[in-house]
């Protein structure tokens, strides 16, 4: 059997990461990358860029498409519309609307004879994995789930609407001392101060107020007011040369009980230099894993909770049950 | 539908942790325990204890009989025989013999129209599940496994059988600075000696000489002359007190790197006052997936990497989306 055919479509910092991730896995190919920009505005080494309307006359010809677009208005639209002729994989991370856009999904991916990996990524994804992994084996006991140290791109943004504010960017931390006594066998009932800190970089216009700036930003309420904020003001050189990349990482820990009070501690951990090439090579590990399933005749949509691992692996079961088990 | 219905084989710690994980899952109910021993020695409260050889009365009554016997003997014999007649689910861990093992519980699972959960626990296990998914993440990258802090069976065995010994306890420990080296992103080419440390702790015979003893601990081919290993003389009460415990653990690792040299690292870990107990809730979880894919009429042997996380939850796939995704 030939290579596994993969289309990306949006080529921001995302689809970027899947380009990259794909040259890492020799079993796939990317076929070509579909854009909304103009294709000929994009040429570069050795990939095919497409506007993203030619999608289409790739039916049959791409085993499974990956969606880099976003959350927000890009894959509610995307997604149902890519499902219906092609595998799908995206990483739709708006948690309160999964339930919605898993039915929405699945309508179509079945009425398309296809198969939509939606939500996965690390969290939804890794992590999910995780938190249901734990409970299932300790059914009694506490979840945690700590993000960070990372850049959030929502309160970066927040903090670059604050006048005065030329540039910004924001890291969630995970506050270390809670960590530890989650470790070491205690189940406190955390607030959302005592869990993450929020640590900002701003770069102020020039001669803007800074105190202004800072209470602007502590105070801000659903994004500042309920942590401790530090506000550290930096040069645009700075900025550029120290605040570039896109760490993330974080902890999923529960902490149960068995038998008569016996402790029970089981954690995962990331820590990632870039979170959209991270993302992008779960994404990746995915497609492999739905090209595999819509092969065997399922169809519909699906979540990280649906897939054995071996589907994501390039390896077979043998191997899998010699080398890894 | 009415309770999951389990019958236990074997009523070593094990077993007994089985029964202990059962009555934390409100689906399931524990049918009966099958021992070697004369079931009226055993009577507990509540419990119904049956001679192993009445067994096949169950068919047909047992959803899933969970085997809790060693690796060594019981299981080679005892999965394949119980295999024709229930779903089954083992911790198998004989590393090396799990491909053949596999073949011979898959051929007799299959005759009787059943599924066997193979080699499951913690390693093999949940730590095979997470070298298998950090592996089809990040396909280039090194793996590390830690064990311990933990009580190693086989080792406390063999100071067991140094002369002047009366009784003992061997715990395999992680080099702490091993791990940090690898968590801050290095890769080091580590040894044996380098990755864990090996602490014994002895009760010596009266009059027996405490040196000859540790010389012979500390040069022991294949146990304990690769490792740093410290012999610590210990009174019989302190061994009582303090050493009846069977904690286990440990940590697995994936350093890889995405794109030009982006590290990411992915790393799970177990920190367990019972590693008995906490195979048993391995177990019940995989007994419950055996079940469930049993009734969609899937047969023969599959292992962890083989099974969705879906499958080890009571919950429906609409509550595991809305809760936990």
């Amino acid at each position: 059997m030939g290579k596994i055919k993969i289309g990306i479509v949006g080529y921001g910092n995302l689809g970027k990461g899947v380009e990259k991730a794909l040259a890492q896995n020799q079993d796939m190919e990317l076929v070509a990358v579909f854009t909304r920009r103009q294709p000929e505005q994009l040429a570069a080494g050795g990939v095919k860029f497409e506007h993203v309307s030619a999608a289409e006359q790739y039916k049959g010809v791409i085993d499974a498409m990956i969606l880099c677009g976003g959350s927000a208005t890009d894959l509610p639209e995307q997604t149902p519309a890519f499902a219906r002729l092609f595998n799908t994989v995206d990483s739709f991370d708006t948690h309160a609307k999964i339930p919605e856009f898993y039915e929405t999904v699945d309508a179509a991916a079945r009425q398309g004879g296809r198969l939509s990996v939606i939500s996965t990524g690390w969290d939804p994804g890794l992590f999910s994995l995780n938190r249901l992994l734990a409970q299932s084996i300790l059914p009694e006991g506490t979840d945690y789930t700590f993000w960070g140290k990372g850049v959030s791109q929502g309160h970066s943004d927040a903090i670059r609407r604050v006048p005065g504010v030329k540039a910004g960017v924001q890291y969630t931390v995970p506050v270390q001392s809670a960590i530890e006594r989650i470790r070491s066998g205690e189940t406190p009932d955390l607030t959302t101060r005592e869990k993450h800190l929020r640590q900002c970089f701003v770069v102020a216009e020039e001669g803007a107020d800074q105190e202004a700036i800072r209470q602007a930003i502590v105070s801000m309420p659903n994004y500042f007011s309920d942590y401790d904020t530090t506000v550290t003001f930096i040069t645009e050189e700075q900025l550029q040369a120290e605040h570039q990349g896109m760490p993330h990482g974080g902890f999923v820990i529960r902490s149960g009980v068995t038998g008569e009070n016996t402790k029970q501690i089981i954690e995962f951990g990331l820590k990632l230099e870039s979170n959209p090439e991270f993302t992008a090579s779960v994404l990746v590990a995915y497609a492999r894993a739905a090209v595999r399933l819509s092969r065997e005749g399922q169809t519909g949509a699906k979540t990280v909770f649906d897939i054995p691992f071996a589907y994501l692996s390039p390896k077979s079961g043998a191997e899998l049950r010699r080398e890894l088990l």
